[in-house]
């Protein structure tokens, strides 16, 4: 069954510039001790030159290799401390390397005299390494390129799976999973799948991932038992992976030494507690020694947690830290805790505060191998949030950013939303203004320290997958470019997403099987760059967030959360709309930001545009910084959004022939679905609007 | 289990007047050959004589029976061609009987002499009237009573049970329950507990009902096979039901010769599919001799129907109809159609319309045996509707008047809400004005068929069952109470609803176990009798129905389904609130009543208050019938509805001690949730119409 799946983008045409080459391999020592990751790279350069008529040699031991008779090598592969040919580059490569070490995954890449080099201290660089001559395709062996040191930002890049191993009543084998069942579970079960787990595992290594935790942070009774008695089922996980330089991680539930240990509590300093987690976790370690670490939602949508012992998050998360540190293990503690009971009438309480108020005050007090898993956004996972103030409020704590790569809120793989761009936007978000560090900066391993701005490391990026067993990976074919993007920034952060689209498309598709390379390109550029902001446009306005089907979260339905428990408004009345955030009249929330930001977002007149009604009320008349009235803005954009949905279906239609054709027709379904929906939304957005204004459009279009 | 199981209305207590006397049961012929009906009543007697001192004798055969020696007999149950001693009242009632037949389940009923006397033509009609003697208590053997016939309005009373075999993974057990799971069935299979069926059987029995249609009108998969390879579990519930009079129905999916016999095809004209029904049908009574019939739904919400032939409603019908008809059996077609894919853009499209435009052109197509099961109002069992006109458009169909038991959009049986006012209501409707047939008139067995305006049979009633597995049967104590008025409707349709809460109280509820009996009633009278009121008031204003939460139907959400697919709206803007439906402007669904009413719903100011948005869009500043306006009526029957039903909660508290500690425990947990929805209810109906309207409360209440 694995056969009929997408090979996104690992196709074996991404492999021709490479495969048809003279490669050498070259390792130290004896090739018995070289281990799963020199295994991997081997394969995948000897099944690449099999394919297309390249040649590869494998030098190990301690012989000076062959320096590659009359003709030089095209590529040669090795790690620093192996006997190696005198190519030129390469001794370029090794001043590189000594000037900084490259580390456990990193790896230095150069061309000359018609050589392409990479130079890794480690079998898992040399990976990466090769996965990045893919990228580069024939430019890899074009003209002289002169050192490239890569080191990723952060040693853990990490997917979270919201799987489920039973299948959950109302949320399924995936919690919004949008893209079939689970590549890992299926009813109760492993689904057994190795050869689909083994693609995976090689698709986010070539993406630059390297973890993965393999149940949802929402632990249900069977998935808790992932721990103790299906560890089992886990190790088959990570034996699968680990050729790919993937670990795993496991999400478990802070009730465990109750429910599964049988102990009267969970208290995080009652001794019997620790030593539950201190020997369940060595016995982990005994069946999956390279094992990433948990993961935790505590206190939080009626996880157990620390709350409940009247003990802090720190407490907490310090307790699964104690007991995974002597292993090397991390635990990655989410942020994302706020009261669900709200209530609606009570407009002092603001759920975007949350995670700052119960976070911020704990700074300095988690260990070191506690992560805090923080989202991007102090809400959750909206199209448009501003960045979350916890990310600069704790200097002293590890922080990752948590992202979602499945679009639970963006169009559930329904909708063309490629998201790179509001990642890139929030990754460059400068907290402390345009002198400061950026949130990318922020989130490395090695942040920046300026002006005390971080002292403890930064844990990078964390996102949740957006993949299933479905034959596409993703259910929308484009959806690919979403995971693909991830992985890059979570390696480089800085990246372009411009540029990543591009990466993508050039693996994903074949320019020698298309009669128009250019048009193929050109086309997915022009659907998918602006596709979030095409989908900004036709959803809840201004960053005003939500607005969508309670339950599954698809689809308009402005008032669907208006009076529920969530923390989730928007306060639209006859008079006008939004939340008031400011310190000034409303929940205070924009005092949670540093300077100049809170002084920005607490300003109607400076705050941004597509952030306003987030931070403010206002009368449906307010004039935007862009000179629209609010009223006429979202009439406007709505309009707006569904001719460029339409324009986007449009475009599609010219790459008929140009791609396979079940492909093809897969990604018309989405689109026509995508147009059905955004007008779905635009009617019901601008219908809703206007029973409340009661002002029309200036344009006089029809609104129903 | 069934040990555990509240009495309802039948305790051992409510046998106490009956069970202390001196009783005679008479019937014609040898005892063997009497038949599980006159078992049932001679059990009955047994065990009420046993329990509570009486004394009985039975006389069968043709020798006359014993006069009762020195005292006479105090009850006397016979059957009109026994011999019976010379009680005086016996005469009478011969000469009553003999007038006007009382038919297979009628009886009569006097008391002369110091002797109550029950006369019957059947077995049945001495059951019913042995319990008549139960409701009458003490005052069956008091002063003399006159002769009294009793003979239902209709042969056929039925319940509806939306029980699913397999639990359904959105439904549940029971579409629509809220009483636990089912009786009958549990997971996948027959629950098997016979005891608890026939105690059901012996309470409907008790109330008046004769039917049970034992699953859900949504036929799933398993659920469809009721009618061939798993019909033998229908059988056992037949033969467990069959001593109480109870005659089992089955819903069927009308693409079953496709589903189940494997034919191309389930068009009703096709001789193969004709050829299956007849079949399959003679297979049923070969099973099961007195089977009732089917219960279909048929092109409605997803159902399979013969619209998808090409076909009629009519042809649909005829076809099981015809089926049916050899063996006595009727066809239950229920006139739920309409089109649930609606565009919320398109004004003109009116569900209220659809049952009407669908059947009414059908009149006079439907066999004698198919009953066309219409709702009782135009939408789905909102708290207020007007009457289907349906009703009075098809005098030469037979028609059932469809009402529900089950609280789905009452309360979910968590609120009291006593039903029987509006149904009452309803069946006191006279479609043609004051001169006119009621509704119950028109539907009962023989009804008015004076002016024409029936032709046919009416049907009676049928209802959708609120029983489930709950201790008390219906989840709510108090629900027990309209599935009783139910029955006794059915019965006799028009019964008094307050008498009829009275008798379901005087048997309910022991007056001797109690110290303050009047106090148990006048309180229980305070909190029930305007319940349906009192929930009206604080939910959906003025007859615009829904405004509840999608999909679970329960609490508010006052635009859950203004912009979906479902047909039910209330089109509230800044302006003004309500569905135009008048013939001058609107859907032009008033022109489907006859005179007086559609001239009456027509006019904004003769249309009775309680349904004004039910058929016109108003400003709100409209003014009532009641001189108020719209929009201050909606604040003070909010702000009104919230304060009943914290006086309800008050004044069941006086009956601390005076009721089951567990059935008060359990009335004051649902009586806390009523109050706390009430107040959701009315903050959120009040909220909403306050942001809409900007208008304040003229008595300057609190909105939030």
């Amino acid at each position: 069954m694995t056969a009929a799946r997408h090979p996104a983008w690992l196709p074996p045409t991404a492999w021709r510039p490479l495969g048809s080459r003279r490669c050498l391999l070259a390792t130290a020592g004896p090739p018995a001790t070289a281990g799963p990751l020199l295994d991997t790279v081997s394969d995948e350069l000897v099944r690449a030159c099999a394919e297309h008529g390249g040649v590869l040699r494998r030098a190990a031991g301690d012989a000076a290799p062959p320096d590659g008779g009359d003709e030089p090598y095209d590529l040669v592969l090795a790690l620093v401390d192996a006997p190696l040919p005198a190519a030129a580059a390469l001794a370029e490569l090794r001043r590189a390397a000594a000037a900084g070490p490259l580390g456990a995954e990193g790896f230095a890449l150069a061309r000359r005299d018609g050589t392409t080099v990479v130079l890794a201290e480690r079998p898992t660089g040399l990976l990466y390494g090769l996965f990045q001559v893919v990228r580069l395709g024939e430019s890899a062996f074009g003209p002289a390129r002169p050192v490239e040191v890569h080191r990723p930002a952060s040693g853990i890049r990490m997917l979270d799976h919201w799987d489920n191993v039973d299948v959950h009543p109302v949320m399924g084998q995936v919690e919004r999973g949008y893209a079939g069942g689970s590549i890992f579970w299926r009813a109760g079960a492993p689904r057994g799948d190795r050869e689909l787990i083994r693609a995976y595992g090689r698709l986010l290594a070539a993406g630059g991932l390297n973890a993965v935790a393999v149940n949802n942070v929402n632990v249900h009774g069977t998935e808790a038992r992932l721990l103790t008695d299906r560890l089992g089922d886990v190790a088959e996980i990570a034996d699968t992976l680990r050729p790919y330089g993937i670990r795993v991680h496991l999400a478990v539930s802070f009730a465990a030494p109750m429910t599964l240990g049988g102990l009267p509590t969970a208290d995080p300093v009652d001794p019997e507690v620790r030593a539950w987690w201190t020997a369940t976790t060595a016995r982990v370690y005994e069946t999956i020694p390279d094992f990433g670490g948990y993961v935790v939602k505590a206190d939080s949508e009626g996880q157990p947690g620390p709350f409940g012992y009247g003990r802090s998050h720190a407490d907490g998360a310090n307790l699964l830290a104690d007991a995974l540190a002597p292993h090397g293990g991390v635990v990655h503690w989410r942020a994302f805790v706020y009261n669900h009971r709200q209530d609606w009438r009570d407009r002092g309480t603001d759920r975007a505060r949350a995670a700052y108020d119960h976070f911020a005050p704990l700074d300095g007090q988690f260990r070191d191998n506690a992560i805090l898993q923080v989202k991007h956004g102090p809400m959750d996972f909206q199209t448009r949030e501003p960045v979350s103030p916890v990310i600069a409020a704790m200097p002293a704590t590890r922080l990752a950013v948590e992202l979602q790569v499945t679009q639970e809120y963006t169009g559930q793989q329904r909708h063309v939303c490629y998201l790179a761009p509001m990642w890139s936007e929030l990754l460059g978000f400068r907290p402390w203004g345009a002198d400061g560090p950026t949130v990318a900066e922020l989130a490395a391993e090695e942040p920046d320290r300026s002006a005390g701005r971080r002292t403890a490391p930064g844990a990078g990026l964390v996102a949740v997958s957006n993949v299933g067993d479905d034959p596409f990976w993703t259910g929308h074919p484009l959806a690919q470019a979403n995971l693909y993007a991830f992985g890059r920034l979570a390696w480089a952060p800085d990246s372009d997403p411009v540029a990543l689209l591009d990466e993508w498309i050039g693996l994903t598709f074949d320019p020698a099987a298309t009669a128009d390379p250019g048009l193929l390109r050109d086309t997915l550029r022009e659907i998918m760059t602006d596709s979030w902001r095409t989908y900004e446009s036709y959803t809840a306005p201004l960053g005003v967030g939500f607005m969508v089907r309670p339950g599954h979260h698809y689809g308009p339905d402005v008032d669907g959360y208006e009076y529920t428990s969530w923390g989730t408004y928007h306060f639209a009345d006859r008079d006008g709309v939004g939340v008031d955030r400011t310190r000034a009249t409303g929940t205070g929330f924009t005092g949670q930001y540093p300077a100049p930001w809170r002084d920005v977002y607490e300003s109607r007149d400076r705050c941004p545009d597509e952030l306003l009604l987030f931070f403010h009320h206002v009368p449906y008349g307010h004039r935007l910084v862009g000179g629209t009235t609010v009223i006429q803005h979202i009439y406007d954009s709505h309009f707006d959004g569904v001719e460029r949905v339409a324009r986007m279906r449009s475009a599609w239609q010219r790459l008929t022939g140009l791609v396979d054709p079940d492909l093809d027709a897969r990604v018309r379904d989405r689109l026509d679905e995508q147009l059905r929906s955004a007008q779905e939304w635009c009617d019901q957005i601008n219908t809703y609007f206007f029973r409340k204004s009661g002002v029309p459009d200036a344009h006089g279009r029809h609104i129903h």
